[in-house]
């Protein structure tokens, strides 16, 4: 069982900055997350594009956005439940909750807050009948830990950035790189189309395009899949592999948090924007993208401030008998969990001659 | 008269966000500032130190924020009315209002927004009987353009910050810079004290420390000061100068604003932040510092947020009829009024091989 004093559904912008927040008023925070690695949107989505109104950032890309927050928070040690989703919430009589996702693993803390986006990501699966038997045995669909494919024979589907650049990056783990995409053209940033492109010329992306990956056999485990072509003299490729990865996106589902007796309104969740971003339910929080209200903006900077503000609710309920002076972080300075001291350079009193 | 969109009270943070935010809807925006540089707090009180908290800048200085958020504001071409305090408000018979300056300067907007954070910055005047009558007549609190000084002789007053720096630039304009401070130590930072020392022992400016401007004297303008000195022996200097400058720091209030018939609360303006940020007068907002609400943080991301939100809503005031649907600015990029356009690249598609 994790314990922490608050526990963050969503690895996302707010989630991440709710740790900073949180780590201020030397609050510590765990996150789940359903994809392999925090930034929600925009790592899944696209971390590449430039953002534009992210305030003092005249332009900033998505995944350097994110890369950012995770330096900021690093003083603040989070924790983190990665590839795993939210699946229950269970209220505790001493008033905690403990969180359990779909893996079993448990979390419990006296502040909940959920920070899940649009929901969670889940993956668009492809439509081969018995696919869902060889889950976790040979077929996933997305890359957590590429160590799993060392010395592997893979073969991955898709067109688009995430199907080009496991392509290329496996081709230094595995053993086997094979990419199945059904056109002929890929979408992608210029230098993944390139550099896979290369790579097919050199044989070390085995290429099948105007193809689908249409049957999977194996006992046990995944043992070999047939590729069919879209032309019907080439007809049907049997390839021995290990593993497949379709890599066709991911869509993001409220999903299990719908069900927790939240009080949703337009697939979102309802909080009090006047006060502290409370849901109907006592010690959960909503905020970010997956939190409505009158005159919502689902922009980051939103999720930026309601994490602010909640993190002094929050710290009410987990120290109702205390009071929080906040002093700004340039007076104050940031002193991280990790023994880390960040602090302004003291101004120098000094005669002049 | 100014006529614009938008007219922003205030150039802190919050106020030079606001004009990016309503770029975005296509509105213009002018901003009044009492101080004659842009920035609020952040240039006044601390340029030079670290904030930390600033969502996924893990350390900025304020005054690299404040340049930041300049550029980013740059292609909505924002008007400046700086070095002036907005002192009435009159609202005119097609609804808009017409805001006034201590100088006279009229502006006329649809939308007004407060953005005046602890208010206006007034200088801390030293305790000199007839100082008044020479101010703008050889005596001014802050300096506006250094171009004023060329080839006078001005005397600076003060131990801080501003005293040294400016010393330290007028040396390069001016004929001849004297700098008097009451005590023999200054505080600064640890450059500036040193570049002043520098230029004290080159003798490029009159150092008289332990001492103090008491007497001013002249026809129509400034002709002479008399400094009298700590030690009685040493008794009083008479210095002929064009210019004083005494610069004891400023500081912030609510002035003028707290007679428009606004609802203060706590020193600050009540705004209904369940929705739109709007004050007790219709068409006029409060963001950031200056605003009060249950759970107000002042912070600089608060004001950030809340100019964000308040935009929707000044658009709905000042184009009552349409509806503007909100586009990511990674989707559909920012198009500045100066005909510039940023935008993401998009994906290339390509056929591999
Ligand atoms: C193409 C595109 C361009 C955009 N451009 C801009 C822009 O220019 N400016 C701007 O401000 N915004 C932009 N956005 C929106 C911005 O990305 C979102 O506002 C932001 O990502 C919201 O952050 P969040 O942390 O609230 O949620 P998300 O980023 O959606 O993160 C939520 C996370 O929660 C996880 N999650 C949800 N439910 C569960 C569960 N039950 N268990 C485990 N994990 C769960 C999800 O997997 C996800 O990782 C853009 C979005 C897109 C798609
Ligand atoms: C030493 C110090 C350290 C700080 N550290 C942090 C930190 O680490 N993090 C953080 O988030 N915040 C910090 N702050 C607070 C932060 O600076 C403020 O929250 C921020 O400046 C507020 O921005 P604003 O634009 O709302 O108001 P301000 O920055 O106060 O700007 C308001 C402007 O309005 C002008 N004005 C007011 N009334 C009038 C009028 N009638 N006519 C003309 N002009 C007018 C003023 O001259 C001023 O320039 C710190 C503040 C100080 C002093």
């Amino acid at each position: 069982m994790i314990k922490i004093d608050i526990l963050i559904i969503g690895a996302g912008p707010t989630g991440l900055f709710t740790v900073f927040e949180a780590g201020l008023l030397k609050l510590k925070c765990h996150l789940i997350d359903a994809l392999p690695q925090p930034g929600g949107q925009c790592s899944e989505i696209y971390p590449k594009k430039p953002i534009y109104d992210i305030p003092a950032f005249p332009e900033i890309l998505a995944g350097d956005l994110v890369d950012n927050l995770m330096e900021q928070i690093k003083p603040f040690e989070p924790g983190f439940t990665l590839g795993e989703r939210a699946e229950t919430l269970d209220k505790q009589e001493d008033g905690s909750y403990i969180v359990s996702t779909n893996k079993g693993t448990q979390h419990q803390a006296p502040v909940v807050v959920i920070a899940g986006g649009l929901g969670s990501f889940e993956p668009r699966k492809p439509p081969i009948d018995n696919i869902i038997e060889f889950e976790d045995k040979g077929v996933a669909y997305m890359v957590k830990d590429p160590e799993v494919y060392r010395d592997k024979k893979v073969v991955i589907a898709g067109g688009g950035d995430s199907a080009l650049d496991w392509a290329i990056f496996l081709t230094n783990v595995a053993s086997e790189v094979s990419l199945v995409h059904r056109r002929n053209e890929f979408r992608g940033a210029l230098d993944s189309v390139e550099k896979a492109s290369e790579l097919a010329k050199l044989g070390k992306i085995k290429l099948f395009t105007e193809a689908q990956v249409k049957k999977l056999y194996g006992d046990e485990k995944l043992e070999a899949v047939v590729i069919k072509h879209n032309d019907p003299d080439k007809g049907e490729t049997y390839l021995e592999v290990d593993n497949f990865i379709p890599l066709f996106g991911l869509s993001p589902k409220l999903g299990p948090l719908g069900n927790w007796g939240l009080e949703i309104q337009k697939n979102a969740i309802k909080v009090n924007n006047a006060k502290d971003y409370q849901t109907n339910i006592p010690g959960v929080f909503a905020i970010g993208d997956v939190n409505t209200y009158e005159g919502k903006l689902k922009l980051i900077l939103s999720g930026f401030h309601e994490a602010a503000v909640m993190c002094q609710y929050a710290y009410q309920i987990i120290h109702p008998n205390k009071r929080f002076v906040m002093k700004y972080t340039t007076v104050g300075g940031v002193e991280g969990f990790d023994g880390s001291k960040k602090e302004a350079k003291k101004e120098v009193v000094q005669s002049i001659v």
